[in-house]
């Protein structure tokens, strides 16, 4: 069902199987353990976890229970991202026991919704009259974005329309409420999210009352008078979390209309959630305006603020973005859902226009930060994906506060665990995306998906050892002969791609196209493409203008940054010395994380030798002696208790 | 007037003339800048200042105005800290006006002190009935502590027993209220300094009384049940800064008995005010226990917790000390204030046993932060004292918020600018201390001090171009020929000294004790001795666990600590190198700041060339240029407008 006249379009889920040695394990967790473990945590299940009561919240606000209403003024998403996740599960493997389980969530969530449409537990229970009066505290608009992406994803996935008809009941309410026509408020919310979802249910039903709706919340934010100014007045100047929430415009990025805003400001999660809906909408309507801004956007903060990890929003102080080339690796925030964010962005942006230099920001994000916010058993989580952790100095009253050196089990405010939950659970929806005749492979998973190429049925099958080889083969299965192109990614770390087109080389030269391979033909059944990425371990460097890195030099193959752990090397990680001229080897660790490659070389470690109780010395030298460095994927730290860990290595010539 | 068993005693103020190319400009800047400045501040006569309403508090406690306390709970003492200022002017020069304006204040304050002694603005007007009900927070006995330190000043200067009388009746007052006795509180002050101030107090008027309470206080401190709680729980569990202060006892180090206590932790300044009563108490006892605790907690701070600049407590949060070794250089705390504690705590010290390591200890933090704490123009004031700035990274919701590039005019908690004032204009004192035959030269500032050894009065004359010259003379003005012992401290930066008497050299083999070369003899008129001290260009190392000086060298030549900044270099000092074997020049500069000595050196500067936009790219080496690097004396920086500075510079094998 489509509406859109995007450049390119993301396949239904349902289409998308994955079967693949690194992602399947992932997907499992999530299947297996993290979304059980969520599920009861909104029950309030799980004795160490801080108390939900979303689900709670909901059956009071459905007359099933008795009680008040307990949590944060967001506590409604969580129960909506958990359904969003539950959603992307049923829609590539159906399980009955889930399915009936959140069928009666459903139940609930649809009686908690009041007779105008209107669904929010806080505002029900505990400000009943009140709705409406604090857009920029309180989330009303942001936890309805998030049941419509929820109701979106259940819907595409079962075909039951119960909670699909719950949100555009919803939807259609809000937008009976804000506009711009006289009467309505002119209003937008504080924490950008309704935007992306509206252009989801518009994508979801064809009804362009979402899409108009969405692009009036995304036109109308920042606009002067100031809606928080006034709402603000209006309601008495109370504030729910203090003042500077409605002085501080550029923290939710309402300091400016977005076609005038021209860097990434404010906090990080709010900005790409904003950018996510605006190239959404760009793609769909094809409004150059709208594409120049997200364009702007993006290159701002990926040239400017975004981390070798994927992360982005280097300051603790509003989880938010700083100033041009300001990366602290050690002060760092680096949300795990700005991350996740940054991945909606980019796939949006590759709807509007397919170029590899989003698909290299999502796929580095994808296999940093997003996976690295998860511990291996799924049972842990960062909100806070530092570059180097010093464990003795993160505590209370430090500036490291923030910073958390072993993921933390299941928070209050528990925005990254679900959001990491329902981004690996629709992760088939980022690998390709294709128009008429055109199909590109944005990331290199294994598994089979269905897409219609020219107007033929075609399976295409991906078959690889990725992220640790880069031999991809893809083969195509088609009861006709089809003419469609091939646009394979040849990702900003490889230096030397090959092709073969069942076993013959192809040359890449001149149909490389905005970072694809451009690969024409008329396939039959069983052509296969294998694609070669040379998997060189990289020495990577910052931009000379972002002070952290100088001096240094990070480790990357494929799309893995590496870091030095503690557990591998010893302490004293900013004693290590890389010379310029080491050999980096690449092996295979079958012990390790059940089998991940690592990185190690011969290098140095600064030594002085006597040193004695003297803070400062003068006309002293460190000596260096040999050290085995030994690097494992940035993903993996922290897996073995507590220890230091350093993506950036000082580096010397030997 | 000394009643003291001190191993070396400190001379009067007002025995003690500093006639110093270096000092005496401070020191006029004091006289005529700064104590009229904060006179005006006081009166709020500076427009662009917070209000202090200080001294009108005190009007309207009098009775002699109308209106109500506005401030800060401490208030009282910037009124008192300007008085002890005065107190020190005055003590080397006499000024008929502002002892006319420093009476009349007196007088004031004398008519605001309660019939029963009680001495305190904000609970006399704001919260009568409230008294000594919540210590933990509300500074009453610091206030108390500092307002017997300003009047110990001026009546040691003056002579004048007034405002001596009103603290004395205060303190028999709060010796009636406080101490292990039945019936009496059991109670101390969350901000040390009461402590310190009796034992100036008992030293002013012999007063057993009052070196009794001051030992109260420090060994009543952390013992449990816990004061804070007791008095929380009695007041109902109100708060005035929040339940952290209460909650959290190692910020003001009553997490546990003093003698129990074994690191600097919590807010410095705190420590340090505490550990200058404890070292004074010491001092006068030869109290074995209180000496060990002394010397423990010293070294662990100055071998653990200093920065190079002698800067302490590295974290903004609580402005306090952090873990072992962990001194960040950006994000910084350092408070101008705490490194004057600092030199208050070395200077009793000194008085306990004369060794080096304290006087060391405390040329260090004067010659860099505290000095570096004012303008040039003794107009603007440091609080936080960082030794890397990036300019256009500090503003509000980073973590450099704390950090000011440029100094500020006068704050709203006026701490630090007072406190610069009565250090400097007290300087005199942490010159010399004497014993029976013995004068110790702990600091090389020009001018003549009067002095008793053995019996005799002597004049000692000290002449240099200190800190920019190691050559000291010192004269001898003596009615007749008298035996002592000169003790001239050879700095720890030092590496050869010289010594010659009457024009006749001197080896210094064997009679350097603790630090000191002890020059015996019998000494006449006009007897002269001659210290030559080498003060090369120092490489200053940092100890191997100090992660952020790892790889980097700061430059020191004699007491001071060089910087790099931008006005001289240029913008990206983090990618300026210093060769491991480039030849550092010292020269003068006299069109710089009215004359001080740069030191330069020909290094590189790393430089990317055609980097282009992205902010990561692999295997792109910097080639770097030659640079000349110009540096200036750190207690200099910040006065030529917004820079970059750093005080520890990359380092590379050239």
């Amino acid at each position: 069902m489509t509406h859109t006249v995007c450049k390119t379009n993301i396949l239904p889920l349902t289409d998308v199987q994955i079967r693949d040695p690194f992602w399947s394990e992932y997907i499992n967790l999530i299947r297996q353990v993290v979304v059980p473990y969520q599920w009861d945590a909104l029950n309030d299940r799980i004795a160490e976890a801080e108390p939900s009561h979303a689900i709670q919240n909901f059956k009071i606000a459905a007359g099933e229970a008795e009680g008040e209403f307990y949590g944060m003024v967001f506590q409604d998403s969580d129960v909506a991202k958990w359904l969003e996740a539950v959603g992307y599960l049923l829609a590539t493997e159906r399980d009955p026991e889930i399915e009936r389980i959140a069928d009666g969530v459903i139940e609930i969530i649809a009686k908690a919704q009041q007779d105008d449409g209107y669904l929010n537990t806080y505002y029900t229970l505990k400000e009943p009259g009140k709705r409406w009066t604090n857009l920029a505290e309180c989330h009303e608009l942001y936890c309805a974005g998030h049941m419509i992406e929820g109701a979106v994803a259940y819907y595409q996935a079962t075909g039951k329309r119960k909670i699909l008809d719950v949100v555009c009941k919803f939807a259609d309410y809000i937008d009976s409420v804000f506009g711009t026509e006289p009467g309505k408020l002119r209003g937008y919310d504080g924490h950008q999210e309704i935007e992306l979802a509206l252009m989801r249910l518009y994508e979801a039903t064809g009804n362009e009352r979402y899409l108009k709706l969405s692009r009036y919340f995304l036109e109308e934010r920042g606009r002067e008078p100031h809606f928080y100014d006034i709402e603000y007045e209006k309601r008495g100047k109370t504030t729910h979390f203090g003042p500077w929430i409605i002085n501080d415009k550029s923290y939710s990025q309402a300091h400016k209309p977005i076609h005038e805003q021209d860097k990434a400001v404010g906090h990080a999660v709010r900005f790409v959630y904003m950018c996510t809906g605006m190239a959404h909408l760009a793609a769909v309507t094809g409004d150059a305006e709208m594409l120049e801004s997200c364009k702007r956007l993006w290159d701002n903060m990926v040239s400017r603020q975004m981390y070798i990890t994927g992360g982005i929003g280097s300051q603790s102080h509003g989880e938010a973005f700083s100033v041009d080339y300001d990366l602290p690796n050690d002060t760092v925030y680096a949300e795990t859902c700005a991350s996740i964010g940054l991945m909606f962005f980019a796939h949006r942006m590759l709807q509007l226009e397919p170029n590899s230099r989003y698909a290299d920001v999502m796929e580095r994000a994808l296999y940093n930060t997003v996976i690295g916010g998860m511990s291996l058993d799924g049972k842990s989580f960062f909100y806070v994906n530092p570059l180097e952790v010093h464990p003795h100095a993160c505590g209370a009253n430090h500036i490291y506060e923030h910073v958390k050196p072993v993921r933390q089990g299941w928070f209050g405010c528990a925005c990254c665990p679900p959001n990491v939950a329902r981004t690996l659970a629709s992760l088939g929806q980022y690998i390709y995306t294709v128009n008429q005749n055109t199909v590109y492979a944005h990331l290199y998973v294994s598994g089979e998906a269905k897409m219609v190429l020219s107007e033929n049925q075609v399976v295409l099958s991906q078959e690889s050892n990725y992220p640790w080889s880069g031999d991809i083969r893809f083969t195509v299965q088609t009861e006709k002969e089809t003419a469609f192109t091939m646009a394979l990614r040849i990702p900003d770390w490889c230096e030397e791609a090959e092709l073969s087109i069942n076993g013959i080389n192809k040359p890449l030269d001149g149909i490389v196209v905005n970072g694809y391979a451009m690969i024409e033909g008329t396939w039959k059944q069983g052509d296969t493409i294998k694609l070669h990425l040379s998997m060189p371990v990289l020495r990577m460097k910052g931009h000379p203008l972002v002070r952290q890195t100088a001096g240094k030099v990070a480790i990357q193959r494929g799309p893995l940054v590496y870091c030095l752990e503690e557990a591998d090397n010893e302490a004293g990680l900013y004693q290590f010395l890389l010379p310029r001229e080491a050999e980096l080897h690449v092996q295979e660790d079958p012990s390790l994380f059940g089998g991940i490659y690592v990185v190690t070389a011969e290098g140095r470690k600064e030594k002085f030798t006597d040193w004695g109780e003297s803070l400062y010395k003068r006309n002293t030298d460190a000596e260096t002696e040999p050290a085995s460095l030994k690097f494992i994927p940035y993903y993996a730290w922290a897996n073995r208790g507590l220890g230091e860990m350093r993506v950036w290595v000082r580096e010397v010539h030997s």
